[in-house]
């Protein structure tokens, strides 16, 4: 177990009001206390108490540093269950630097991504399914999403996990007394119940897993990407679903300006806008993007929105555009229906039979109502959002509930094939364990730093 | 005064582990109680304390919104002189924005930029060249100016200018008797010890003023444009002064890509790099910003790096830059001197006589000291840096020192020339009033508007 007390600034890297440093560990406050100024020293101070004063230089007695109010927290009652100490600094990018700077002088270490979240694991405060879920709620676009996420950081997720696994325990535990004492009760009686024991899990995995592809949607957004030729209106369409859905714009803080994202929340689905920087590029640009975008493109999106001018007849690149996304999930927007008609819609709908599509007038700002429609119809599959549902969008989570049901389904086929039950337990307690992995109960340390290390900073 | 009770999100927009949000007013810990459910209401918690517990929705008694801290500070100890709450979320976007919702639905008004600010400036808390500080020290970019403003938000200018104002009060005082009861003392020993006030006020003022310019380049950084031919080196020349000296990218979120700023501390002077994007772009910008860079980026900047390659002769493109840069404040970095020399050095001197020159090989990272020697010289003026001296920055603080100055000189003037003791008078209590205008004594309310406008949301 760690012992040594770290630090790390846990708000975003920018200009605010307010810039707060955590610090977390035994020492926490004792440590604290000798760059702080304040009318009485921390460590005579009550739990869960805040006090105003000033963070200086531990030797010279120059001018302070920054003016902070300093929250003391002692265990077990904390994020850590270790004593935490939060400095509320100024915002800003210096002043809160510095004040870590003399955190690190009296001799507290940086913290890793995510390492206070691991320490409240590692001491048992939420178990590795809840510690995720904090990724996903700091990750998340939109409010469902956060929904999403904030009910697995609660212990959805991992109270229906550990039914599952109480549950398959106690077959386990019947099997147990009938494997050792195979008078005691007939072998048929036994074989039937866990084979109705495995049928019920089987069920609720599946009904989880079918969550999943939902999940993932709200958890990761949908890839899209705009194309069409030049002109057609894709900066337009871009600005439009922007402007109607609030868009978030990411820039991860330290790369450079071509990894900004940006999303869009189209009726709680979140859109993440891909190569919207080069749509919004000079037009030497957005004619390459248009015409000449890679397969690739196309390949990694989930999916297109292909512009089509109401206005003009097809052109030879408007025809290579929609056979190249006629196999892919996407809608065809034909858009200036403002203006007189001239686009054969029989030939367009000859190219992409199956391939639903919305005319618009973005100038007008008709049709955009129908577009998001289709966005939704395509993938909350006409489904109404289930507000009770608890679904799973973590990759590892999947991962292991499809393990899950793959040593179910051995055991029922082991069962079906009358092979002996002991072997059968076998399938079971695999059953259990991957079960178990996906709360962090017996997960390989590596795979816990791993994990961890997708963290932010301060988290 | 205002009376109701404000909230906003007080940490920048991004991806973090905490966001905080902060309350002021009088209802703000009764109105925050109605959306937080913890282990007590927040109406019975003693002041300075934190209390664990969820945001849920006032209404509907469904899902948690956020797992968060809520800190109760009542007045008059807080930041604002009003109950203050705050409460710290999980980080990321989406959260923090859903529980700023229903603060605001259950009654609570979105707080305009600095309105934090400017109620601790309206009861009294602090002053306005204070208030102003804040602001300062949120935007600072480097160590140096960061300490400065911290410096003036700690009231050091505030105590020099009331100290001045009273030496003035003072000495009105005295020249209101004389002016009354004209027998009661010899008006010409009056004049003369008037005459050493205003000496001793206008010396204080002008090496007030004499660190403005300093004050300034800490705390607004030093415009700066590279240019140069084409592979002269300006991108690898941005990129060794950014990793040597932990550039800080500044986006200002909300905006397009074109505004971002970057900042690299040399010696402790910040300098703000310009159309970095520019050069970072493909080749074909570089070209364009090298050579054909417009008189007017020339113009706007406080300092020009011109590359020069070592390796080639002279290139009429050279020539035009030299001459364009002859007039302004620059420096002539000869790049590649770990190639065979072919540039003639004595034409470059000829066309540049007072333009300082470095020799540099970048790839080599040879030169680099030099080239920051070279700007501390320009900038720092061979000066070392005062630690004690109070540095005045902000332009409105200038420009009333400035009127000061006016006033002062103005009545020295009329001592001169003998006026009536009352005409000075006048001179002297304008002097008294555009100090006052700095600590916001008497100040406008629309100036002061105008002045926490400019603050960052939730200060």
């Amino acid at each position: 177990m760690e012992t040594d007390t770290i630090a790390a600034i846990s708000t975003p890297v920018g200009e605010g009001g307010i810039a707060v440093i955590r610090v977390s560990g035994p020492e926490s406050i004792s440590l604290v206390d000798r760059i702080f100024k304040g009318k009485h020293p921390l460590v005579e101070a009550a739990t869960h108490t805040v006090h105003y004063g000033h963070i200086v230089h531990p030797v010279s007695d120059g001018d302070p540093i920054d003016e902070v109010l300093v929250t003391v927290m002692k265990k077990p009652r904390t994020f850590t269950r270790e004593d935490v100490v939060e400095i509320s600094c100024h915002g800003g990018m210096i002043s809160v630097q510095s004040v870590l700077e003399v955190l690190l002088e009296v001799g507290i270490r940086l913290a890793e991504p995510g390492e206070f979240t691991k320490r409240a694991f590692l001491n048992g405060r939420i178990d590795l399914s809840q510690a995720e879920a904090v990724i996903d709620l700091i990750r998340s676009k939109t409010d469902r999403a956060a929904q999403l996420a904030m009910r697995q950081a609660e212990g959805r997720l991992s109270r229906l996990v550990q039914r599952l696994r109480r549950d398959i325990l106690e077959t386990l535990a019947h099997l147990a007394v009938n494997v050792d004492y195979p008078e005691y009760d007939a072998e048929e009686l036994t074989a039937k119940r866990l084979r109705e024991r495995c049928d019920e899990v089987e069920r609720e995995v599946n009904s989880l897993l079918a969550t999943a592809r939902q999940g993932r949607i709200y958890r990761e957004g949908i890839a899209t990407v705009i194309v069409g030729r030049p002109n057609v209106g894709k900066s337009s369409l871009l600005n439009a679903l922007a402007h109607e859905n609030k868009a978030i714009v990411t820039d991860i803080p330290g790369t450079t300006r071509d990894v900004i994202e940006e999303y869009v929340n189209v009726r709680g689905i979140p859109l993440r806008l891909v190569d919207t920087a080069g749509i919004r590029e000079t037009e030497d640009v957005v004619e390459k993007i248009g015409v000449e975008r890679s397969h690739q493109a196309l390949e990694e999106a989930d999916l297109v929105l292909l512009l089509l001018n109401y206005a003009e007849s097809l052109s030879d690149d408007d025809r290579r555009l929609l056979r190249e996304v006629a196999p892919h999930t996407a809608i065809i927007v034909v858009n200036k229906t403002d203006l007189p008609p001239r686009l054969d819609l029989e030939e367009v709908r000859s190219l992409v039979r199956e391939t639903p599509m919305v005319t618009t007038s973005i100038k007008e700002e008709t049709g955009l109502d129908q577009l998001e429609q289709a966005i939704a119809d395509l993938f909350l599959e006409g489904r109404t959002q289930s507000q009770d549902l608890t679904y799973v969008s973590n990759t590892r989570h999947i991962q292991l509930l499809k393990e899950t049901l793959r040593h179910i389904q051995e055991a029922k086929a082991g069962l079906d094939a009358g092979v002996p039950l002991d072997m059968v337990e076998i399938d079971m307690k695999n059953a259990w364990q991957s079960l178990g992995e996906i709360i962090g109960d017996a997960v390989a340390e590596d795979l816990i730093d791993q994990i961890f290390s997708q963290f932010c900073l301060g988290k």
